[in-house]
This record gives structure tokens, sequence and C-alpha cells, in this order.
């Protein structure tokens, strides 16, 4: 999936999304000697980097297996070569099925879920397909996105997914997406979380049901886990290369960043602004997940610039308050909000090491949207 | 480019992109015979759809040439075999504009740009290249984009383009963006606009520079294109589909709209909510252009379900007043807030008339970012 080139940064066409690739691999052991430490099962979310070869460099730390959000990915990352596959998203439909029995012919795969009819339907093409397949009830922890109530619906699930044939129930699976600092009130937040697991895991075992697997975490969270008592895997996705949003959460620090969009100024036409090319549709339009600024990166070359506007090709960065005078063909390079969607919309990614550009992958899972 | 499925939409697996024919080649024809009417020159902005196969349809209905933002777009967009190609996007940096020659060896190339600098790169690459290049000047007219200010500055870019060998100057190009819906504020902008165009014209025609083309337009005022002293020529991109920002600014009807998305309700497990299998990596992120509503879309079985939240890999739609029971599996489609970054995030499209699926459309210019 990888091919060397011969090339610099400075040659590169723009918008370009380039990878600092000894940021990400300190921010790979980072996370791998976290997890060792601390005796967590690593899966780790490929929805952020979408490119199989980064996959296997995880698996290559000691990640257990990759975790995707949709079948399309799943079948990507099978060149990855992982030992197991975790499905974090409830497939529905015979389509999806189908194809992803045929995923679970080459790996060992797992689905996290919180209905009876897609424990039902997963059941039954398993069934027709001759394969087991695993399962995690997945719990709401507060997010209230998917996810059963702890207490009895967990109960009832767990138990469906125990009776009904071809299925394996693993354990738990949760997301508490719903803390977004690691400030005071997230850190009361994570000591809520802690509590409610605990008890979580008390009503499992007295109905008899001991989860092999409780998996949970969430990126500013992430390095928090072992704060959870009986959590053993962590699903990260975007420490890889962290982002705008990672930073923000106080869960890294811009040193950690790997990713930035290398642009180009094309337009200085308005006084104390600069027009870039990348707008909606190289950054995504995803705002700062804290607080109310709307605001789309951080420009390394100049802090303070204000990256307040986008269209869709057309970012529009205010210099005003910048101490350095811009000029059309000039080329920054921008961090954004939020780097899985970043990654999504780039044909592929440029590795780099200084000046040079030492890797380009496709990202081969961008736009697998089923 | 089009292969014919036979299948049905019931079949289709979600997410998918769905463009209903019927209404498509209506509001291609609506454009076909308001441009005729008002001996506009149409030249369709292919960025919407980044389809060649659409952009041919775009041209049997009397398109002049067809409008890319890149040069990535306009190497596709030859497909579609037009007789002149805008680059209405300042190219910068030679690898582009070498790349764009080549283009300018197939069709005509038009180019529109606001500065000295982007004006001498272009003619050094055409006399490199031995071809001519068309360009309009670039003039801002409210948004604070690009384009230089009406007056001296118009005046002293149209002079420079008009010395500098290769470059032909066929006139000037505006984009009004700042005008978001067709209101009584809206309305004064317009004429505000009519004003300031008609003495940008006079201004030019005194220093000698009489514009062949006058370009500009935008979706809201797509239909007020008439009422712009001296405008001979219109850039229409999204009317091809419609959105939801296009009905929420006036210009357009919730019966205009050709494009939703067919998700599947994957989780039901908080009452008053349903997920669906689609979020920011399959709508884009993009909020409504007007007003101060957080929402994404509009849900076509149930239009009092507000799609008020997302994240990558799911959305979240409060169905807590409508007069419906979604359950796990059932299946509804959404017109997105802004269709060109939505189909921006799909591989293909699905052309409909009914519940048959009678096209399929890969999205060539997909991520053509550079």
């Amino acid at each position: 999936m990888t091919r060397p080139v011969a090339s610099r940064v400075r040659d590169l066409d723009t918008p370009a999304l380039l990878i600092d690739l000894d940021r990400m691999e300190r921010n790979l052991a980072k996370v791998a000697s976290y997890g060792s430490e601390h005796h967590l099962r690593v899966r780790p979310h490929t929805k952020t980097h979408k490119i199989p070869a980064l996959a296997r460099r995880q698996l290559e730390l000691g990640s257990v297996g990759l975790t995707v959000a949709k079948v399309g990915e799943a079948e990507v990352m099978l060149d990855a070569r992982p030992p197991e596959l975790l499905v974090a998203f409830p497939v529905i439909g015979r389509s999806k099925l189908d194809r992803l029995m045929h995923v679970a012919r080459e790996t060992a795969v797992t689905v996290s879920l919180d209905s009876l009819f897609a424990a039902e339907q997963l059941s039954a093409a398993a069934g027709d397909h001759q394969v087991e397949v695993g399962v995690l009830a997945e719990v709401d922890v507060g997010l209230g996105r998917v996810g059963v109530a702890p207490g009895p619906a967990l109960l009832q699930l767990a138990e469906a997914i125990h009776r009904l044939p071809h299925l394996r129930w693993d354990g738990v699976a949760f997301y508490p997406g719903q803390i977004k600092s690691l400030d005071d009130e997230g850190q009361r937040q994570i000591a809520r979380l802690a509590e409610l697991i605990g008890e979580m895991l008390a009503d499992l075992r007295r109905a008899g049901f001991e989860p092999r697997i409780v998996s949970g975490g969430s990126t500013p969270t992430l390095f928090e886990s072992h704060r959870l008592p009986g959590v053993n895997e962590i699903r990260p996705g975007t420490y890889i290369f962290n982002d705008r949003n990672t930073v923000l959460s106080g869960a890294c620090n811009w040193h950690e960043c790997a990713a930035s969009i290398l642009v180009t100024v094309v337009s200085t036409a308005k006084p104390g602004q600069i027009i870039v090319d990348g707008g909606s549709k190289t950054f995504s339009s995803d705002r700062p997940v804290t607080g109310s600024e709307v605001s789309f990166g951080r420009v390394v070359e100049a802090e303070n610039a204000v990256f307040g506007k986008m269209n869709e090709e057309h970012g529009f960065v205010d210099v005003g308050t910048v101490n350095h005078d811009f000029g059309v063909g000039d080329r920054v390079r921008i961090i954004p909000n939020h780097v899985c969607v970043a990654v999504n919309l780039h044909e592929c990614v440029y590795g780099i090491r200084g000046d040079d550009v030492v890797e380009v992958w496709p990202v081969a899972a961008r736009g697998k949207l089923q």
C-alpha cells in the first residue's frame, strides 16, 4: 500500500495532508506502553487514518486487533492482517451482514450492538455462513447515542446475546463521548463514570454474566482509562495523529499533533486576511468540540492567525494581528480541528521527516460508508 | 462513466446518495430556459456533482462550457468534452499550472484571478506551453473573499492581464456570496449589487476595457441574475440538485430538491430519538447558511424530526414530536443542508425514478483537491 517517493515537502502540491512520522511514532509508542503498563488490550480504531499500513504498525506494536465503524472499513482493513476485528457499530441489513460474514471467514469478528433486532439478524447471518461472531453489548454511559441503559435493559440484552446461536457474548462496550475535556468538570465526569461502570459490572456478575472484555474510553479520557474499574480494553483512534480538538481537551500538546494540512495562499486582496486553497472539502467544517468559538484549525506558522471562516475550497484566515507579511504563493501548515474527518477527504496522505517526503499512503478506506 | 443497474431503491445498501432524475431534469431544464430567455451564457459549476456524465447533460442543454474550482476537477471534466472550461479559482504554483496547460491543449481554458502574481505565473506557463489562456479579473462585490476592489485596483489588474503575453482578457467575474437569501434584506442587497456592477462596468469602459464576459451570480440570486445590468454569464452549481440551504434561502422549494441521502435506523435505544447510519462523513458537518439553528438536514418521511447532532458515522435525529414509530432497520431519506460537500463524501450516487435505480455514477472528481 505504500510507495516511497523521492520528494521534498517544498515540492508537494497543495492542499496536502502531511504526517510527521517522528511524532506519529511517538504517539503510537506512548499508547502501546500505556496499554502494556496498565494491562489494557489496545484495539485501535482505524477510522482516523483509514490506512492498512498504519493499522499494521499498530498491530506490530502490540495491538490485539483493530476497530472499524463500517463493514466497508473492515473489508479494507483485512489488508493489515488483523488477528481480530471489532465493528463498533450495529450492523443492520442482510447485504451488510453477508459481507461481514465473508470478513469473518478471514479473521475473528466481533460486533458491538444495542438491540435484540441487531443481535437476531447477526445470529441468523452467522448461522447461514457457519461462523461464530463475538458480540459486545453496547451500553450508554451518558452520551445518549447508541447503547442500552445499564441495569435491566443491559441484562436483557446480555441474556439475548447469550441465548442466540452462533454468537459469543464477549462483554460490554461503551463510549463516554459526553466528556469533552480534562478540566474540573471532566474530572468529576470521569469519577462518576468509574462509579457507574463499577455498578454495571456488579449487576452483570450478580446475574451470572462475567464479561471477558470491558471495552471503553474516548480521546479526551484515553490516558485516564486505568481509573475506570474493570475496563480492560481501549479503542483509541485519534491518538495516532491527534488534532486541535485533542489539544483543546487537554489530552495532548501541540508537539504531539502529527497531522497538518499544507495549503497555499492564493489571495491577499483583502487587507489583514489571506485566502488559502483549502476549505470545507479539505478540512471538513467540524467546529471545535469545546467552547463556542468558530474556527477551523491552528496555523503552525502564525499561532495568532484566526482560521475563522471557510467555503468549499477557500479558507479565510485573519492575519490582522500577525507579525508576518504573507504573499500569494506562500505556504502554511494548518492543524485541523478534527483529523478523522479531514483524512477522509484526502486521496492520500504524505509521511514526512523534516522536509523529506518518505511515504505516500492512499487513504484506502476513504468514503467506505456502507 | 455510467452503468445501468437492475436494482430497486429498497435493495440499496445505506448510506446511499439518491438523485431523483425527474427532479434533476426539471432543474436542468429550468436553468437552461432561464439562461436562454435572458440571453445569459450558462457555464455550470461542476463542483456540485463532480460527475462528467452530468456535466455532459448540462452541455447538451446549451451550456457554453463548464466551471471548476480545481485543476484536478478540470482534468476529470475533460471527459465531458466541454468546448471551454473556466477554473474559477486562482491557480498558483508551477506544478498546477503545468497540469492546467495540458488541459488547455484539449479545450479552451479560462482562469479567474485577482493578483498580478497569479497573472504573471499564468502568462509564463502559457508561454512555455505555447497556448493562449482566457482570463477573467475577479472582483470582490462584498463577500470579502477573493477579488480586487472595483475601481483603481480592478483597472490595474485588467491592464496587467491585457499587457501580459499569452493571456486574453475576457472580462470580469464576481461571486456575491454575502447574499444569503431572497428576503427583504436580500432584495436590498441585490439592488445595491446591480448599482455597483453598473458603476464598475462604466469605469472599465471609460478606461477602454470592454469586457466580453461579465460572469457572476450565486445560488440564492440565480434567478435574479437578469436584474444585474451587463451580466451575461452565470455559473450555477447547486441548482442541478438543490438542497436544504437553497430552500431556506427562498430560491427553490422542497419539490425541487433532487438529492437525498438514504439512511437506516440503527438504534432506538434512547426514547424519542433515532440514530441513523450517517453522520459528518456522510452529510458533512455544514450547518444551515442562514439563521443560528444547528441542524443537518430534512427528514423527508418526518418533516418535524430534528437532525440536530452528528458524530462521524452517527446521525442523532430527535423524533419526539413525530407521529410515527421508527424501528431499527427502518430507512429514511434526508435532504442535506449543503449538497456539494455531501456528494464529495460519496464514492457514487444513484440516479432513481420512483423505486427504480437506473444509474450509478462514480463521483469521479471527488477529493480532487489539487
